[in-house]
C-alpha cells in the first residue's frame, strides 16, 4: 500500500512525497506513481509539516474540560476533580481517551505521553484511533515508604498490562511526584522500569510551594531528591520543572533526563513563568513540550502550546531572538520522539509517516514569506486538512471518521463522571 | 429585513434570537417568524457569542506577516520593515486592509481601532468588507516641536478624510509615541481631536528603554509626560502600557484614559510581561485588548489574545483566580466598544447585531460544562461557523464570499511591497 502526495510545499520548496507502508519512502520532485493501487493526492496549495509529540497529558481528563476554571488550586482539586475521579470506570476511560485522541488528530498530534489509570482501556482507545502513545501507570504511596509493599503489588499486576504493548502503544511508570511518592518507592519503581526498559514519567518542581516543602522535609530540591534515590537517567521524563536551581540543571544535564515544559498549565494554575529554557538548552538538557490535561490547560492543542512556550520565553527574557521557530518546533516534535524511541517528528525520507497537510489558501498563510513561522505564530488548527499517522490517513478535509459518535459518547460519559 | 436564529445556546440556555435591521431586536424562546421574507437559521448545536473589538492594529501590515521573525527589534525595523514601508501605495493599502479584515472575520472580530497611513484606502476596504473600524492617522514630528507646522499642515489636509466617516468607519488621530512626537504636537493634536470629538490613539510605555529615555529627557514617565501636555482624557486610548508606575495608574484612572493591552506583541518583541492588570482594574482604569499588527504578533486572532492575556496574568501573579473569563471577555468586547461609542460586544436586546455562531459539535466544546470557558480557553477559530456584523451575515460555514480573490491579490501586493 502506498500513497503519493504531489506538489506539496516542504521546507518552502515544492516537491512530491511517497509514503510506503508506515514510512516516508521518498521525497523528490516528479515522483511517478509506483503502482496502480497507489493513492495519489494532489496537494497543490498545501504544505507538509511534522505532527506533534505531546509529552505530558492525562488524557481521560479531557472529560473535565472547563469544569471549575479560575479557582484556587486546592479548592479546584478538593471540590471539582478528586471527588468526581472516584466515579471513573472502564467505559469512561475508553471514551474519554478517544475524545482526547480525536482532539489531538484535529490539532495535528499523533503521539502522546500520558499519566493516568485504567491503562488497558486507554490502550484500546489509542489503538482504535490509530495514533501512538506511551501510557504511564500513575503510582502513589502517600510519600510514606511503609506503603512500598502496595506499590510492589501494583507492579506485579502491571505485568499483564505490559503484554498489551505493540507498535502504537508503549507503557511507562509514573510515580506521581516527590510530594506524594517516597524516595524508596521512586528507587524501586525506577529499578523496575530499568529492568524492562520502560520510561519513567513524573511531575517535578511544579510550584514554589513544592520546592519549599521538599527543602524543608529532605534538605534537597525535588530534582536533588530524585537524583539521590537514583530516579534520574536518560529514560526519565520530568514534567513541569518550573522551579530549577543551577545545580538542578546540572543534574539534569549529567543524568540525561528529559524535561517537559507545560506552559499553558503552569500559567492557568498560577504555578509561574519561571521555566528556564535558555539555561536548560545551554546545559544540554533535552527539553520537550506538553499540554498537560484538559482540566488544567484547557485543550490538547500543541501548536498553541508551541506559540505560548516561545512567546513566554521571549517575554520573560526580553529577548525576541530566544527560542526561534526551528527550536520551538523541535521541542514539540523530535525532542520528544527521540526519548520515546520513535523516528518521527520530521518529514524526511526513512521517517515514520506522521505528518499533516495544511491548507495554504488561508489568511494565516497569506502571504507566505515563511511557512514554519506562519504555522507556529499565525495559524490555528482550522488550517489542517489531512493527517497521516503510521502511513495511514486518519483525517481528510479536517474530518475524522466516526467523530460524531465519539463526541456523543463523551458527553454521556462526562455526565456519568461528574456528579458534584 | 430580518433574520431569526432558532434553538441557539446563549449564556448556556437554549433560545431564539431575532435580528431586525442592524440590531438584535428580541431574544426569547419560541419566537415566531415575523414575516415571509425573514430568513430562518436553525442553530441547533451552535452557541451565540459576541464578536471581538480589536483595539490596536496596523492593519495593512498583515502583508508583513512572518517576514523577519525572531530578530532583535532594531534590526527588524531597520532592515525588514522601514525600508519596505517606503514602497507602500494605495493599492497595497487597500488589499492589505482587506486581507486583515478577512482574517478578522474568520476569527470572530467585527471592529478594530487602527493606526496607519493612507486612511481613505483603508476606509474603502473596511466598508467593502462590511465590518467596522476607527482609523487613526499616524503622526510624527521627530520629537521636535519645530516640526509642529508640518503636523498642522497634515491635519488641514485631514479634513477631507474626515468627510468619509459613516456608520462603519470613524477616524482618529494617532500621534505615534512620546519618543517620536513632541509634547507640543501632542497638545495640538489632542486639542484638534477634542474639537471634532475624535479619539486619540497612541503608543505609550511599551519598553523599559522608552521609560528610561523619557525619564532622562523630561524627568517624567511617558504617562506623566502626556498628562503634562493635556493629552489624556476619556477619549484617549493608550496602546501597550507595559511599564506603569503607581502614579501613572492614578493618572490614567483620574483622566479616564483607556489602556490597550497587546500581550502577543509585548511577548514576541521581548517588551516584557509586566502589564499590571490587577492594579489597573483596582484603580478603575478601562482595560481593553488588541493584537497589534501582524508583523509583530503574528495574527489578528482576538480569541488567542484573550487566552494569552488571561494566562499571563494568572502566571505572573501566581493567582489562578485573576482575570476570570467574565473579565477577559469584557476586555476583548464591551470595554473597547464603549470607548468607540458602539453598543456592541454583548448578545443582548437592543445591541448592534455583531455576533458569531460557533459549532458546539467540536472537540473543544465536548463536553460543554461551560460555553464561555470552552470558547476562551479551549477553542480556536475553526469552530466559528457564521458571523454577523451590523445585522448582515458576512460568513457562513466558515467561508467569506470573495475570500479567494482577496488572498490572491494580497499575495501580489506583498511581492510589490517587499523588495529587501
Amino acid at each position: 500500500m502506498s500513497i503519493l502526495i504531489k506538489n506539496v510545499l516542504l521546507d518552502d520548496q515544492k516537491t512530491d512525497i511517497l509514503v510506503e507502508g508506515n514510512r516516508i519512502a521518498k521525497i523528490a520532485a516528479g515522483i511517478e506513481t509506483p503502482s496502480a493501487d497507489c493513492e495519489v493526492i494532489n496537494a497543490e496549495g498545501m504544505a507538509a509539516l511534522p505532527t506533534f509529540v505531546n509529552m505530558h497529558t492525562h488524557i481521560p481528563m479531557t472529560l473535565f474540560r472547563g469544569y471549575g476554571d479560575d479557582l484556587p488550586l486546592q479548592e479546584w482539586l478538593n471540590t471539582k476533580i478528586w471527588p468526581n475521579e472516584k466515579n471513573l470506570d472502564e467505559e469512561i476511560i475508553y471514551w474519554g481517551t478517544k475524545l482526547g485522541c480525536l482532539e489531538m488528530i484535529k490539532t495535528g498530534t499523533t503521539c502522546f505521553s500520558d499519566m493516568y489509570f485504567f491503562l488497558p482501556q486507554e490502550a484500546k482507545a489509542v489503538k482504535d484511533m490509530g495514533i501512538r502513545a506511551v501510557l504511564g501507570l500513575t503510582l502513589f504511596d502517600g510519600c510514606n515508604s511503609d506503603n512500598l509493599p502496595n506499590v510492589k503489588k501494583e507492579l506485579e499486576q502491571f505485568e499483564q498490562t505490559l503484554a498489551l504493548a505493540d507498535d502504537h502503544v508503549q507503557f511507562a511508570l509514573s510515580p506521581h511526584a516527590p510530594y506524594t511518592v517516597s524516595g524508596a518507592s521512586y528507587q524501586y519503581i525506577k529499578a523496575y522500569a530499568k529492568e524492562r526498559n520502560l520510561l519513567m514519567h513524573t511531575h517535578v518542581a511544579e510550584t514554589q510551594g513544592e520546592v519549599d516543602n521538599t527543602l524543608r522535609d529532605f534538605g534537597l530540591t525535588p530534582v536533588q531528591h530524585l537524583h539521590k534515590w537514583n530516579a534520574l537517567d536518560e529514560r526519565s521524563t520530568l514534567a513541569h520543572c518550573v522551579y530549577l536551581t543551577d545545580d538542578d540543571i546540572k543534574i539534569l544535564a549529567d543524568t540525561g533526563a528529559t524535561v517537559t515544559h507545560n506552559p499553558n498549565s503552569n500559567l492557568k494554575l498560577g504555578s509561574g513563568l519561571n521555566f528556564r529554557y535558555p539555561e536548560l538548552v545551554k546545559a544540554g538538557v533535552n527539553v520537550t513540550l506538553g499540554t498537560d490535561g484538559c482540566s488544567s490547560s484547557n485543550n490538547l492543542d500543541m501548536r498553541e502550546a508551541v506559540k505560548m512556550a516561545s512567546f513566554i520565553q521571549k517575554g520573560r527574557t526580553k529577548e525576541p531572538t530566544v527560542m526561534p521557530t526551528s527550536e520551538s518546533l523541535a521541542i514539540a516534535t523530535v525532542n520528544g520522539a527521540k526519548v520515546l524511541g520513535l523516528n518521527m517528528g520530521r518529514v524526511a525520507e526513512g521517517c515514520l509517516a506522521d505528518f499533516v497537510l495544511v491548507n495554504l489558501n488561508t489568511p494565516a498563510f497569506t502571504p507566505n514569506h515563511n511557512t514554519l513561522s506562519n504555522w507556529i505564530y499565525a495559524a490555528d488548527s482550522s488550517v489542517i486538512d489531512t493527517l497521516f499517522c503510521d502511513g495511514k490517513i486518519l483525517m481528510r478535509n479536517h474530518h475524522v471518521e466516526g467523530e460524531e459518535e465519539i463526541m456523543a459518547q463523551a458527553i454521556k460519559m462526562a455526565k456519568k463522571l461528574i456528579k458534584v
